[in-house]
């Protein structure tokens, strides 16, 4: 009876960040977003679920692993210090969560549904929002254990060829993200993304990722999408509220998600990715890096790629 | 002979915050706006200027001016210290400057400006940008220069108060900000916004203000639009970017102003206003608050307001 009221075919879609990633890493980062796709999916099998928490699943999981550029892995500062980003929205009600600056924590996406949940706001930043997640009993964890060595040797790489950094923007220490977007069964939308930043970043810098329309948007009324790539270009453009427009206009998610893309890198010279569902559970990856790796999982099948136009289809 | 490159005739837009201001405040307000507005045009009618600047300027005269909750005169966290947080952008290169949780400084618009100009990034938060405030030069302020008794008095009433602060939003101390939008004689629009954020908030805490596309956005392409209000309601719709997007499909600046200020109250039930320039000069001034100050020069008036459908004109 209760499963009369399905309308959707639930789907989660993630991303592992956008850049040049080095052959090496290739494996561990399309395990990686397989395993994430599968945790949220896991979630938005079950009849009583969310798109939110299944995005909030999919993203702790690629917090936790040291693949990728957020919570345990994320890049330093200049100074040698991680200060982690990271946003979650639910297209509901556009309520929204985010946080930057901050350290000593697993799982920013945890924190950031924290300040959604149980504050009058939408962001915290620095201290505060470090002070806040003291305050909710979020485990303190030593910034050392969450400081990984590909870390330290992006920052020595970033320190020592500092004349050519700017141009070096292709490189995955600048670049990394992860991000998760999902559809519940009860055709509610939600997005997250978490972020360590970039490779030699200013103390206090604020990427896309925490900005509600730039490194992540949701809208039950068209899609949701979420963002990796150069910060400060995919900000300039409001990358995901753009590509959310473009739906209401008429593009369908891989449309939208392209044009999005191609205008950012027209008007900035930044590269990027992003991923977008529209509220009918249909699929947008696009970047415009050398690599984005990415999965997603709909009815029986995990379909994975890392490089351009590829479709791995794997069985659940 | 240069001035035969003239093609638009130059338009300062400015507004001093939306919200429930009360009686006594409205002529201060309105004195503090049009002061404004003259000083950015006074920019903008030399042969050697920029949109920029001017926006620029003229939000620093409003930092200055404890009538608004801006720089001197910003209203206090709930622990009684300020932080101020205040974006500039460039519509030619969308080119982006922003800071959150500043102290300590007059002019928070001048430090996004140099975040914009000298960093690779577009928006540092907290102890980073104090830190780079100082680095920068720029003259340190004890914090008790900026607090104004009307602040204190505000904090105490939201703490004695306290339970029925949330439903409160059109209460001045919640929402006042102030912004600039402006076009220059080679069609080059800049916007700019700047606020100490709304009383009571937790330390930490971001409004719309500093982020691209919330407190304001701009693209030579379209326009420029500066937005003022509920922070948490103007960043879920991403407002700034809304609007700039409506005219993009065809609004003027008034209809997009006004449509996207009706979808945000429909969305998210908070109330605010915006300011808008077409890249023609078209001006576009909507507010569901109950009052906003605002005024602008083109030609040889100065046109101001506070309530629905004013419209004073004075001779320059």
């Amino acid at each position: 009876m209760f499963l009369g009221t399905t309308m959707i075919d639930p789907v989660i879609l993630v991303h592992g960040g956008a850049g040049d990633i080095p052959e090496w890493r290739v494996p561990l980062k399309l395990h990686g977003v397989r395993k994430a796709a599968r945790a949220g999916y896991n979630i938005l099998s079950k009849v009583e679920c969310s798109a939110l928490d299944a995005v909030e699943a999919a993203v702790k999981i690629m917090e936790d692993d040291e693949a990728f550029n957020a919570g345990k892995g994320s890049v330093l500062t200049i100074k040698g210090t991680i200060e982690m980003d990271a946003i979650i929205m639910e297209g509901k009600n556009l309520n929204t969560g985010a946080v930057a600056g901050l350290s000593n924590v697993s799982n920013p996406v945890s924190v950031a549904r924290l300040v959604m949940d149980s504050t009058p706001h939408i962001f915290l930043a620095g201290p505060g929002a470090n002070a806040f997640a003291r305050e909710k009993g979020v485990p303190y964890v030593p910034d050392d254990e969450l400081i990984t060595d590909f870390a330290r040797e992006a920052l020595d790489d970033f320190i020592h060829g500092k004349g050519e950094a700017t141009s070096e923007l292709g490189q995955e220490s600048k670049h990394g993200t992860v991000g998760a977007v999902a559809i519940d069964r009860y055709g509610h939308l939600a997005c997250a993304t978490s972020t360590g930043g970039m490779t030699g970043k200013l103390p206090g810098r604020v990427g896309d990722t925490p900005l509600v329309g730039a490194g992540g948007y949701c809208d039950d009324a068209e899609g949701a999408s979420s963002a990796t790539g150069h910060g400060e270009s995919i900000a300039k453009v409001c990358l995901c509220h753009h590509i959310i427009g473009l739906m209401q206009s008429g593009l369908d998610p891989k449309e939208a998600t392209e044009l999005a893309l191609t205008n950012m890198k027209n008007r900035t010279g930044g590269t990027a990715g992003a991923i977008t569902l529209s509220n009918k559970g249909q699929v947008g990856i696009h970047f415009n890096s050398k690599r984005m790796a990415w999965a997603y999982v709909r009815g029986g099948e995990v379909h994975s790629g890392i490089n351009p136009d590829e479709d791995d289809i794997e069985l659940l």
